[in-house]
């Protein structure tokens, strides 16, 4: 976590700290030589800068995580920081929470619900599969890191976790309606079956498909990364493998929505349902919120929804 | 309900009974004159039986119901009626849960089910509009026989009360994970998003589309059902008439499978997926208990889901 | 209608008229205090003005029609109104022919020619029903009124009446060769086929979809008001109801292009054909009309059509 | 034209006609040797036979033509030939009317009326192009003999010129509307656009597509036909030319249907609406035709229609 | 390899060789007691047979592999086998390619080619990555023994190393002309597209889908049994690993056939279309080779191609 | 070809030349009259001028060709053309490939080997056609001056030769995989597959789609040059006409990609493949060429390929 924010910066300020570097303009002095004008941003927002030593800037790119120092000042009633120096930080270093969108509520409360949905799967199998997932602390950094889509909905650092987590919530409910459901192979799958999208992603100085992502999508990492921890798993049952699989590989539902099957048993069918109504929701929710205080009836078109939402009063 | 039904006949026993004319055949008696092969069905099976007075059959067609008196008598280790007299009755006297598949479980218990709903809505406008249909004898009687479809699914007198039970309680238990939802306005939906049908089908004799069902559907029919409701309710709010009608309108969920217009807002998108859910799921359950004890892996293709279902046990 | 349009404005003039404010931005004068740089329209055009005295459009929005004073003055060679007074004007109270384009004949000639189709209809119910509507002076105001669409064709005031026409000469001229049709059937779902526009559009300051038009669409909403008129004609056939129900419904002709049922007889088939002909030929010959005397010899592209059109010589 | 036909031959009547073999079978008679059993037919009917002589059957197969001696006599209450000689006739002396379904009607009235809307045509480059088709025999001879399809609709011989009239008549009656079309264009393309039917099909034994039908279909066999007349027309103008064989391969409107061009002006949509109009008329016309005088309410399910036709009395 | 195969036996031959029973019949016997009627199958044609004594066929059923002893007898002009003695016989035992249908030419040819492309390849990567396949007996045998189809095309055994070897060819053919493909990557990944089919397809006694199959794919299977070669291959590229995957995944190019990724480089969408190109010609080579010699000029309607071919001369 | 080109003016330069006009605007002088700011191009580039009398350029349009004379001079940095006189040029006068973008190497290569695949030909039947286009001196300008498209691939003057070879090679390398293939139909339908192109575009000022390309398309257009050929080839083979019209015809592969009938036999099914590829991968090239030696890893959305492209390295 860093300590400066640019939203919370103010007049006087001496600045120690890590931003993005978002501009950067070389220019000529008046009396010979050259000057900067940058802007630096991390999650809260911009600020402009000058440098008047451009020669620290010569092996930095925008895009760049750079350590600055210097002083915020007021110019033309905008503040702007007076660089003093500025040096490339290794992206590695970086907590992606300080530069990307994030979830607004409390991440940790999130994983907490998922790992007491974990504890309801009673059968043994199931439940050592996703004890070596959760048991394996660099999966669970990811997961709780990882947005769940780059544009779409949830598409903010811990979009994932949050996007399980109302898919755990909605096959419990469901459950209760259609009581001859497996409920382990459910919620199993149902905590499984977005794993792949941790490697889908590059989320660290910004949300974007990785190159695995782009070329395997995923739905294949899933089923690599499941294969790969039942490898590990003596004696698990190859049917319970193949069922799980299967629901990850048919939870978009229709072939021409990327999955090469369809769902074939009631599992994997409320599974997809359960998905497709998660991300549709989420979609409408955020219209609705974007325009909550507004005037208007409709919103404008949205491209995935195909259609104009409905922002009237409540009946 | 009728006294006899042709599983339990016995040698012997006196028949006065209605039954369906299922078979007619004139033969030449030996000695002259005329004698008739008939034969007798209701919902429990079927049952052959000889006229020797082929007079009372002159007007009689088949698929006629039809008042019989006779006796049981057994003919080459068979049981038949030899029949006394025949006389038409009636289609409109007959009750047509003597005739036709009918649901398994107790359909007053669905009923009661359904208005434990209805009671649950608070808000008045709503509520006026659910007693105007519930307080309609018309009404319920037709709702709790009707099918919910020829074919496909929940295709039994019955049908319609069930499948609209299990929507309602998919709706109460998505609620319970989408708090945002207007609960008032999806129960009343969901009561009323297929009450076209009790026009579009027939189910008399046997369970057909209608000739309103074949030209306007139930969509149609159930919008103009709802229409002549809120005529008699003065000062019902116009937006909440033109939301059911949104509702029951766009429940198919798109124009292609139907519906003139997409869901717009988030009620209407969980009813059309609640909708989609259970008929889908309950043409799984019926592949899954038709196979229940036999060693098949896989179902035949099924027309409408358009797959082969997985039938092997659960892990 | 007005007395003082726009276009026929000239220097000079006391301006005492009702307009659409379509600009307002409020300076600084240089001595202190403000004034307000206007512009009005209507649909002859736009003219911009100045108002001395910001204050009485302080409760005045963009969009709002206002009834302004004032005189016509030249500025720098264009025409601006220097104004006196401006009050908002209650919408109820405008006649939108002035503010919105309109059919470029004579739309009352157009009416009387609907009038003497509807006089062709022979047998008594139907005819019947027609004169309910036409004998409803609301309906008659609106349906002359409408448009037929927002955008496509037929996209100015009266523009549903002239695509009525239009429909049926089509009808009439197709009926000469098919001689088996019903004419009565024909002419009277003809005429009442688009009528739900007159609910599907607002027509008052811009032309554009209303609520009820986005969540229902004409067709839905045509088929009510045919309820609602059949209700009051006694012994109306319920037959010859549901054959006009029915082709109101399927006169988009495939479920994909808004019917929720295909023509199923061959009056239904025609009707849609010729719809579906005629608001085609209605963009072509705008397209064609907009490019006369000019040198191209292909359109831009047509979003509608999906098509570029020839323009060429005719031959 | 045959002087015997199957459905009038008698009793005792002595045969010299020309039939197809339908059926030959050979068979031991008792006595050692051989005979067949065969069958007759011609679009009349079809009539049993024996031949007691095999050997004049031993290079005839089934489908042949063949020229009949013999008598007719009854076998157990049936008619059958009692052969006396076979022999083959060559197929291309026969006339295919005598052997396949034919136009109820007077083909040559067709015709009549075809030539009619050829001297409506006014300028002289259409009008020279149209007697150069039709002042020359071979075609006039198969276009009035030719079938407009070989299942769905005017699938009989003369079902092309028949086709071609009644779209005639609709782009006449269309064209009383829409005033601004150029007539003779309209009337020339109209005429034209399905000729290549005349190759499309065979039409002598049976109603088949041809090779030259299946690798090319009518649209490109007709514009090839187009271009080979225009080249013998000299000054023929090249848009002309253009725009007719545009308005042959755009007469199915869509690339999906068919035609690789979309129709790019008003006269190629009409022709496109007005053949597609009258192909589903004659179809819906058939279905209504078959089933008159039944008390049927829908038809069967039309593979081509894609859909059931209401059968229900007029109103 | 067995010893005997049905379409050699002759009379008086006495039976010791293992066969699929295809038909058993209990009968009684004129004397009391039961007979069986039965009958055997192998790749090469069915023979017909009888067991006087039934009580040896009790346990086993039609379907099973049997070893018999018996005799071959001539009965009314045909061959059968009098059955001394049947017995089970454990299906793993069993040479598929002694009951199933089978390459006509000499499989380990084509695995001899096969091999001569992986020696090719020149990058030491891929090469190990091919060698630890084809270093693998059982992956070896099963690659030579498998299907590339259930029933489309190279629907018999050896059917997946043909169409391997065929796609090897035609890509090889094409890097000819187009120069800049990398030849290491193509070749690897045109050896291992449909590797996948060895577990997708069962072959022993029939060619079927099996469970694993149907649930996953070849595509995903293919992509699991690559991860896990890859795994024992230290220090293995990561970016061609993904390549690979990449090119197996994508291979059918479109995601509506099944391919989750469309092809994203050269090498993949080579790939595909060789993939592509060569099951279409197998197909049409198939219909070619069963129409050669006779009269037809097309083929029947082909449910895969959708289309029927033409079968006429060449020119 | 032109002896002074844009890219290689110096200043100082005299000025006579034939340029493409392709800016012109009017200005005031200071003291009365008019002076015109020009602008002139290549296919090398672009260049300002400025013309003080503007009589000479009262009746020149941008777009025009014309001959100009004057002088290079620098004017803030930058060569501009100085211009004495300016007189519009016939287009017909004009050599295309001074103008528009042209294959980067020798069209007389690519010609040289198109004219070996036609020797290669051994049959004189399609030898003979294919010697009547390649004798015809206006066919084989056109040809090698014809590009392949307007946008999308081998857009450029020559890239109807290049695409066509490439066709060729790839049939020719599948023809060694394929030995069933009949070489001489393959190679003159690979030959004559788009030469109907010749006449789908104009490529004398910018390539553009002629009125014939844009009406009839170069399928259409290709079989009525192939007809004209043969026309005057006596005793040439109908069949064989059959099959290359049929080639041509098909050679899209799909109805819905423009091809009315799909290909029906295995040389008709090879061509599409070839043909599709060559096109397809031709964007990848240019793609990956674009990109040469730059950082991205993925190129934007192409939107003819569907997909964003992978540049990253070989493996």
């Amino acid at each position: 976590m860093k300590s400066q924010y640019i939203s919370e910066l103010r007049e006087g300020q001496a600045i120690r700290e890590t931003f993005v570097l978002s501009k950067k303009t070389i220019k000529d002095k008046r009396d010979g030589g050259y000057y900067a004008i940058v802007a630096f941003s991390d999650r809260t927002g911009n600020i402009d800068g000058i440098s008047w030593d451009s020669d620290n800037l010569t092996n930095i790119s925008v895009g760049d995580f750079v350590f600055v120092t210097g002083n915020v000042a007021e110019y033309s009633g905008r503040l702007q920081i007076v660089v003093n120096s500025v040096s490339v930080v290794d992206a590695e270093k970086i907590d992606a929470r300080d530069f990307l969108p994030q979830y607004s509520g409390d991440i940790e409360e999130v994983m907490k619900a998922i790992h007491g949905f974990v504890a309801k799967v009673k059968n043994s199998d199931p439940r050592r599969l996703l004890d070596s997932f959760f048991g394996d602390k660099d999966f669970v950094d990811m997961f709780s890191l990882a947005p769940a889509a780059k544009l779409v909905h949830h598409a903010y650092l811990g979009g994932l976790a949050v996007h399980t987590l109302s898919v755990l919530r909605l096959l419990q409910s469901i459950m209760s309606v259609f009581d001859f459901l497996n409920a382990d192979l459910l919620i199993t799958a149902g905590i499984l079956h977005d794993v792949g999208k941790i490697y889908e992603y590059k989320y660290k100085k910004n949300i974007d498909i990785s190159d695995r992502g782009r070329m395997l999508g995923h739905i294949v990492i899933g089923n690599e990364m499941l294969a790969e921890k039942v490898r590990h798993l003596s004696g698990f049952p190859d049917d319970l493998k193949l069922k799980l699989m299967h629901m990850i590989l048919s939870h978009h539902g229709e072939v021409e929505w990327g999955s090469p099957k369809q769902p074939l048993f009631p599992e994997a069918l409320v599974l997809h349902f359960v998905d497709n109504l998660d991300s549709k929701m989420e979609m409408m929710k955020q219209v609705l919120e974007k325009h909550r205080g507004t005037e208007r009836q409709w919103s404008d078109y949205h491209p995935y929804l195909e259609r104009e939402i409905y922002l009237g009063d409540d009946s």
